[in-house]
């Protein structure tokens, strides 16, 4: 028997979506609440403070792919409820913007990336979690208390995030054009990468957007292998920062801290040892703590409404 | 005898104006070349990095300014030849823009602001500058040949520049608020400044323009003189950049070297002595050097035709 598209979306179960917006790109899970219908959905970036119009299209984007690879119609969409974690939406103003959005969803949870990281990586359970990705940032869940670290967005923060890394390197390799500073590999190689030769670099790179600095890290983190000093020197200060975030998060006693992030497994053996001793694995991913978010805040909506 | 518009338009002497423009603002100086009319004109900032649109407007603004301080009307604007220094045309992508465009004046001549302020501060000789106001950059003009430092842009160079230290006490202030940096009169200071406590800090200067962070200079000046440890450590490292640009200049023998901008004077006694003892005041203003290069570019321009 073949149902009509009506009738699939009037026999539809429980559509929850997590939903994982960054700087690089944003990921949706969907799942039905019998497990029946599964898909995932990646987009481009979804990072507010860098463009509003770019991160909703990268939402909606995202879900419908989600929706299209569990083989339901674009539809289904008014039928789910999404669980959004979000880089940026710490700064109350975009927070509002986003949850004022007229969203195509049945109903919409807003809350931070590093929110639903947290979820995540400890199974809803108490913990902390290190981003290192395109930004950087830290949170810790204590007893239903969260407190966040960083996550001020480049380039008034992100200390020892990709894009932070990048940036450093593209400085360096400004001062080196200059004779202002050493002249290593680690510049020619950024010279090279933007096929810029010094004097085009600041105009190859004024105004991009932290994603594209981020592409730079791995060439730092190569230099720095073979021991580039200047390389060396912007991971050395990069590092520290981490440490020292990891150190503060780690005196509120989360029980696990678990760092996480795109820039993860290159910056991993650069940590004080103090630190690496301290890290836990992830148990599940970003996009499984949005789910978990958006079927308890919903659970908890139908309690206060009923 | 009253005259028309259009006789006062038909019986005009050549007029030149020079157009300083920046990140802060836009000067035009008009001069008559019978000396007959002289106005000046101050409009919004004019630095195509961080807005063409804006910029081109600013131009126009304050060219009109000063062709209705000189008394003359908005319709002799296509009499006038001008001479436009501005920020950020040391990237090629950004001069082609400005140059190629349909500007409203009889004859545009584009270059560097730092080409007109060194110009202007020798008086058309040889000579050396550093300008620290909004941006921080410098240029020497030995024997016919400029060799350009710094002029980056911000967040990519500009050390030592208003928005520069501006942007370092955000960062510090974020330090701070996280507890992860020390928390000091100076962090206290920004935060009131911005009526944000820390966490509204990131969301209160995110994609501000320089010329906002520059605003904050003058409260790290003040807490630097009070011996605020964070102030002293954010003017060190920007005057360690600027003390190393002039010891380099004058490696090239450029005869002068004035230090110029909008930080001038606050700046100045932060410099290492050496440096300190090279320095020689400007005799004229930067568009006086923008009205000189209008004359000589269109005179070379004259020749050619001729």
């Amino acid at each position: 028997m073949t149902m009509t598209q009506a009738n699939v979306l009037d026999h539809l179960p429980p559509l929850f979506i997590g939903i994982d917006g960054g700087g690089s790109k944003c990921k949706a899970k969907l799942v039905s609440n019998d497990a029946k219908f599964v898909g995932v959905g990646i987009s481009g970036r979804a990072n507010p403070v860098h463009g509003m119009e770019t991160t909703l299209e990268s939402i909606v984007d995202s879900a419908k792919k989600a929706l299209a690879d569990a083989s339901l119609p674009e539809a289904a969409l008014d039928h789910v409820i999404a669980g959004v974690g979000l880089a940026g939406v710490n700064l109350p103003s975009l927070f509002e913007q986003v949850n004022n959005w007229s969203h195509p969803f049945k109903a919409m949870y807003l809350t931070t990336d590093l929110h639903i990281a947290c979820l995540g990586a400890h199974a809803w359970q108490d913990g902390s979690v290190i981003i290192s990705g395109t930004g950087s940032c830290g949170l810790s869940m204590v007893q239903g208390k969260t407190k966040m670290y960083g996550a001020h967005g480049f380039p008034l923060g992100d200390q020892g995030s990709g894009a932070w890394l990048g940036w450093k390197a593209i400085v360096a390799a400004l001062l080196a054009s200059d004779d202002l500073g050493p002249s290593t590999t680690l510049t020619e190689r950024i010279c090279d990468y933007l096929g810029a030769r010094p004097r085009g670099i600041a105009d190859a790179m004024a105004n991009q957007p932290p994603k594209e600095f981020a592409k730079l890290a791995s060439i730092v983190f190569a230099e720095a292998k073979s021991g580039d000093a200047v390389a060396l020197s912007i991971i050395e200060e990069g590092v520290s920062y981490l440490n020292n975030m990891a150190r503060k998060i780690l005196t509120e006693n989360p029980g696990r801290l678990a760092l996480l992030g795109g820039l993860r497994s290159e910056i991993t053996p650069w940590l004080a040892d103090d630190v690496k001793a301290a890290l836990s694995d992830p148990i599940h991913a970003p996009e499984d703590g949005a789910i978990h978010f958006a079927k308890s805040e919903s659970a908890n909506a139908n309690k206060k409404a009923g």
